[in-house]
């Protein structure tokens, strides 16, 4: 029979999968981005999520397990996602748009996941490990709020309307 | 040449298909459910579901284009880890709260999309388009904010913590 803390740690592990496998897709989105404000924030975000895999290993170490990965069928989907948006090759403002539009998606997986894994930690009473946890919510929250802005703020308007009217 | 309409069709098709599989998903955590106010809660979002599905339909319409679904391996990828969720036949709170975290899961992709597809059609003065996209957009949040509130206003607290602490 399974238990809540079961669950619990089978989502750390799928999380920690996830973290480890953003510290290789970041960097591929990183070289195709061509805005330097976006490039900025995926170099922000990688230097997040390697703290964030350390964090992981701290919860996993106060937990007394290893910290082992379980591959995560929804995160591997979301990164194919994006490499097929890679693929197409596009760059300048558009690419940049799949870009975030991906991370972005990414983003909101892992908002979601930590979110669920906060609300586990604290009704079990590991509220130290829901405070570590908390900070890499607040860090996806705004590296998500930063791809808002910067999507809003200039790429999008930076060639890719002209493009898209060119088109109608 | 791609072009910013082309990438907005794109992911206009990626919802359409991710709206599609949920009509058949959300019965199946419909009936695993045990919660009362969960299985309400899906019941809703199958209905509000089937309403976002006209709602793409008739933004297809605006744009002269016939409604085609595009797979995409996200949303793939976070129903199959739903259906593993399912199979492992957990049932009452603990079933729930699994259940839960999938659909937060998928809610947030949903949340994403929307956001991406809004921002876009707003960059090619669809604003009719948006508007309708952003209902859309609003039931997902509030679809999401529901789930958030069952698992913390009760279910959680309900059997799953004396199972869980009873294991520590």
């Amino acid at each position: 029979m399974e238990t809540l803390n079961d669950v619990f740690e089978h989502t750390l592990q799928d999380i920690y999968y996830a973290e480890q496998a953003l510290t290789k897709a970041i960097p591929k989105a990183q070289r195709a981005a061509c805005h330097p404000e976006l490039k900025d924030a995926l170099s922000t975000h990688l230097h997040e999520t390697r703290k964030q895999i350390e964090r992981l290993e701290e919860v996993f170490a106060d937990l007394g397990e290893k910290p082992v990965t379980k591959m995560c069928a929804g995160m591997k989907g979301l990164l194919k996602e994006g490499d097929e948006g890679l693929q197409k090759g596009l760059s300048g403002p558009l690419g940049d748009a799949l870009i975030i539009a991906n991370a972005q998606r990414v983003e909101h997986y892992e908002i979601s996941a930590y979110g669920t894994a906060i609300a586990w930690a604290r009704q079990l009473d590991l509220d130290e490990v829901a405070d570590l946890l908390d900070e890499s919510l607040d860090e996806e929250a705004g590296a998500d709020e930063k791809l808002t802005a910067i999507a809003e703020g200039g790429l999008l308007t930076a060639g890719l309307n002209e493009e898209a009217v060119a088109r109608k």
